[in-house]
């Protein structure tokens, strides 16, 4: 079972080269993970993290947030929850698209760079963060990542700008004092920030893609054999049972369709 | 071409039982319709009908949500943001899960009907909203659709329960005092109400529909010959590309990927 | 009795120059009245109007609100739920701060101007929006005014700025076209749009205003010859009866002091 | 000086006590103090402590927050803000009006009791929650408080219903084990959950409350000898003085009347 996006990317482009060795269920890929501990648990974390490391008001302060997939819209939407000016960059046109309808100002990096204070990355990608957006930056930006690894932010390029390096000017905050004067802090070394300077998500919504694990699991041993070595996903049913009990642990009901309802969601007579 | 939710659901169904006589794609599946249109058209233009119709003041109002697609979710996300203490009901977990996790109360529709003082419907199925629900509403409840023609609410029943109906007591709203002397007020007949009492959706999120229809058109006309009689999705192309021309239009401008992070994307030797 | 903002600034102007012929209460001043119909009334009726008169999407529109007063924070408030990118400008430092930390954009209205879509003005001033803003107004720009007659837009001055204007391109809607090709389009004459092109406050809020007009007139019939021709505060008494009266229409209970509580917070002796 | 709502509460019973035995100037009540500090900084520091202490997850979760001054709106703003869904208790009808427009539910707390899972005090009063509440909560629901010291919470009560009270089930969690087995865990012996469990209110919304310390400081030094036993605000000229410094500190530039706008605002003679 693989539990993140950019393991599920991984694992599907060594299926593709063949050279895979097993089936794999991409737990990620289940609505009943990314949906939510993707959104809710990265976005309330994230902050968290944020907050602990530097003690800083959100409410007026500038957040610049690299991507908009499922993680970076969960960060989007609590950091404006928490009163911040959110700024999105994408590089995708229909996930801009939407943050822009979301009621989020959204441009290139190049130019969010020189207005944002804080600047959280959560796009799986390498290098977002780069030499050309540290020198828009103003003084005392923040910089963490909350996406995948330690690569999102070029710290080795942020290294060669600096004339010199504080370590722990706050635990968990490095600061780069830039030739000219100027001073940015990274959080955590550029890693996980919520895991790193926050205790990552609430158990709450890791139940979810643990119960993705365990009952995966479960369909791994009973129809292990019949799978080819490439990636699966989620059975629906499992989904779903895991959806229900969630609800019933929440002490959410729900209603139920009535037959006549079935029938007519099922027909094409009637209503056309 | 098929532009709605629920003219997709009968031609799958029509394909399903072999009847499809030409090849059809889903103009609804489209990214650039259904997260659009459905969720910031309908979200608009849906309370836009209501307050024309009705004057009703939302701020502090309790609007009761029935369905949480697409649709649903515009419509709950701008009465949430336009001050209304916001109920949502559902048949499935998992929209029903993700309702709540936004926030919004959530509960079977005997129960909502109880607390709502407005209630949309937004399910594209039939007699949503039905005796058992009009008997727990409060006196001058308001009942409308914005999602399937006019079957979402069951109208003859709410006649039978009337002992008057009296047409028009504002244009467009239909006040049936039941039986003990509460009324419930329907809206444009249970007729879209988005349509009936307001303008429908604004032109700039329909241009994205419609430029899915004809790009799809021209799609068809050069392919068509190679199709079979089926429910096709858009093409991504089409869809990438209305996204970018929407961009383009609105003055956004975003990132591209380097040529480092396509190749850290594609790749599973770096990262893991 | 006076109703307005805009009203009680002249009287109490009169009050000070020694004009003033008769006792005057400024119904405006009572928490019931500018805390609910400015905000909640004015907010949801302007957005109202500028949707009628242009059927524009609100989502994704960058719209300028000029002036953060108890109206301009209803409009904020509301657009932003309409999923609007807001900025706001004020002269105020204590506002702009509120504003700024309530998560809006706040910039002088020169650069605001170059940034807008849509234009408000609450701010009970005069040429809020004046040449030196059309100026750097984008094509297309929508202007309006929900706030104090037809003055806060320079209209005289964006006609001379103008080789050609056409009135009403849409019902309302005059569409301005400067020298250069730029078209500038404003609603109902600059006068209040919420009146003009929407029908005013909703009803439920109205009747908080309208009771603080009757209550105080019972009060001035009473009391009027003790009183001397000043303005006058709407008393407390009247207040808090009138958000009991409409508490009590929303179907709203709230709790009560204990006495250990009423004590409590009476003393000096306790908790310190 | 002082700095808190219920301080000034005591002190002006002091002053009208005639037992006050020196001017005051109250802090609190600078707009630079009560609408920034206990509004963004309460509403900001004291989710963090709850999160801290408990790592609930806040999206989807009922928080009942008692009190809807300006400490309260600051939380319920932020709960919302992070995906709960709210409840309000007041006792002031007008408070209670605004928190039920503002789109929270509003109800009282022997009903918020049974429907709470997070129950937040911020009333600057004793015993907001007593025998009578702690009943009908469910089991598992967390109490605390950010208002006034450890009296907000009726803790002696609590310990009484409890057959078995754990001390630290987690740091800052103490479980009171009820009759009949429910479960009411109490954070940081319910003292101010903002200081205890997380580090109170971040510098840059402190900044202003210590610039009015300071400035009121100055002020009493060279006029604190025409000045009486009396609790004072703080002067007009400081509290604007403030804002402007705390929005350049942000580099949030803003607009400034014109002659011509001046004198409008002071005339009765135009624009009536």
């Amino acid at each position: 079972m693989e539990e993140t996006t950019t393991g599920v990317i991984r694992l599907r482009a060594m299926a593709r080269d063949g050279i895979l060795k097993f089936p794999v269920v991409a737990v990620n890929d289940a609505d009943t993970k990314h949906l939510f501990d993707n959104r809710y648990g990265t976005g309330q974390s994230t902050l968290d993290g944020v907050i602990r490391a530097t003690d800083v008001l959100l409410a007026g302060k500038h957040v610049v947030i690299a991507g908009y997939g499922w993680c970076g819209r969960g960060v989007a939407m609590r950091a404006r929850g928490a009163g911040a000016i959110v700024t999105v960059t994408e590089v995708s046109p229909l996930k801009a698209l939407e943050a822009a309808m979301d009621g989020f100002d959204v441009r290139p990096m190049r130019e969010a760079a020189a207005i944002g204070e804080v600047f959280i990355t959560v796009t799986g990608d390498k290098h977002v963060l780069r030499a050309e957006h540290f020198r828009q930056m103003p003084d005392g930006a923040i910089v963490c990542n909350s996406g995948h690894f330690d690569v999102e932010i070029d710290i080795p390029a942020l290294t060669k700008m600096a004339r010199k390096v504080v370590r722990e000017v706050r635990p968990l905050v490095t600061e780069f004092q830039l030739r000219g004067g100027k001073r940015i802090h990274l959080l955590a070394d550029g890693r996980l920030v919520n895991l790193s300077a926050a205790t990552g998500h609430p158990a709450s919504v890791m139940d979810m893609s643990f119960a993705n694990q365990a009952l995966c699991a479960a369909h791994l041993l009973s129809h292990g054999k019949e799978l080819e070595k490439k990636v699966y996903g989620v059975p629906r049913a499992i989904d779903e049972r895991i959806a229900q009990l969630k609800l019933a642990s929440m002490g959410v009901r729900i209603d139920s369709l009535t037959d006549e309802q079935k029938t007519y969601l099922a027909s094409w007579e009637h209503g056309t």
